[in-house]
């Protein structure tokens, strides 16, 4: 995400949390509330950096200013603890080649990690209500899956990012949020083992 | 479930829904709710037909009576459409060969069928509370997939029922809840020829 500027609202900005200086007023968080608003009322696809910007009483530019493309405003108004986009570049940088079992190592390196899994299972917990499936839905295909389609050049990609899609929403709700065991646990490399060979069949076996 | 011979709140009992008899309480409707206050709070495992029997003050032969067993007594909490146990027979008496297959063929039939889903996406929806995870966790391991394990003679079925739990809840996550395409599109067929193999797998390949 790019910085922002010694912009009002932005962390250390002398002042920012009290008050506020005229002319300077908390744009940026006002920003971030109407895209998470617009975001969970019409998802990543419903929503445009011009509607959010609109909605903050702003112009567009300024939220390209403070955010840049609607990725990254997508991204802040998640508030997910890493950038999936940063995470999935090693994945498929190696090629077709066993991806599954690198995309289920950096998986559980996010999830694993105790720094990540509040603000991660707070997504998961929306899934009662409709606004949270939207965004969870669009995080995980949009920001995580989508890329990993793109870069592989997937015959079909639609179908073999949803099949990898539901084994890994299986595991962090067995996982992390139920935590059933023995699924927590069991190590790294036994996961590794049994869900390596799903995904990477997922990925590049026979579909449809 | 056992009948409930003539008891009051039985569907069809004349007058059952209308006032009480004196001496004849909705005793049946007092029990459940208390069943249902127990296993959401303390789960299956924490929960004994004698604790429900004392919340509902009522004697435990009388939850028998009603009831049956404490399996009996869970489905009936649960309000399940279907009678898990019912579905699992005919995946089983199969054995191993081809087992993944026949349980996600079984799967989907419940799934699918419209009569069922809202109340088993209820179920679902508890994800985002302590007392629906636990109800959530212990139907589908103690009620579905408990019984495959031991119809089968898993050599560690723990683990093997923990994957498989997590491909059927991915699916029942993306399918159903969140609606996700193309898996909502996907037919029978597809959707065998890809989660059939991965529950082969988790249930009969090499563990841990």
């Amino acid at each position: 995400m790019p910085g922002v500027p010694g912009a009002a609202g932005a962390p250390g900005a002398p002042g920012a949390r009290r008050g506020r200086r005229p002319g300077a007023p908390d744009t940026r968080a006002a920003i971030l509330a109407a895209a998470r608003e617009r975001f969970a009322a019409a998802g990543y696809a419903g929503t445009s950096i011009r509607a959010v910007a609109a909605a903050a009483g702003v112009d567009a530019a300024l939220v390209h200013h403070y955010f840049g493309t609607k990725d990254d405003l997508f991204l802040a108004a998640l508030e997910l603890p890493v950038d999936p986009r940063a995470m999935i570049a090693p994945v498929v940088a190696g090629g077709l080649d066993g991806v599954g079992e690198r995309l289920f190592r950096v998986f559980l390196q996010v999830w694993d990690d105790e720094r990540n899994q509040a603000s991660l299972l707070a997504l998961v917990r929306g899934l009662a209500e409709p606004s949270g499936q939207r965004l969870l839905r669009d995080s995980l295909l949009q920001m995580v899956l989508g890329p990993v389609g793109r870069a592989l050049d997937l015959d079909r990609p639609d179908e073999r990012l949803a099949l990898v899609a539901s084994q890994m929403v299986g595991v962090v709700i067995l996982r992390y949020l139920l935590r059933v065991e023995p699924l927590v646990s069991m190590g790294p490399e036994e996961l590794v083992a049994a869900y390596g060979p799903t995904l990477q069949r997922y990925l590049t076996g026979p579909v449809g």
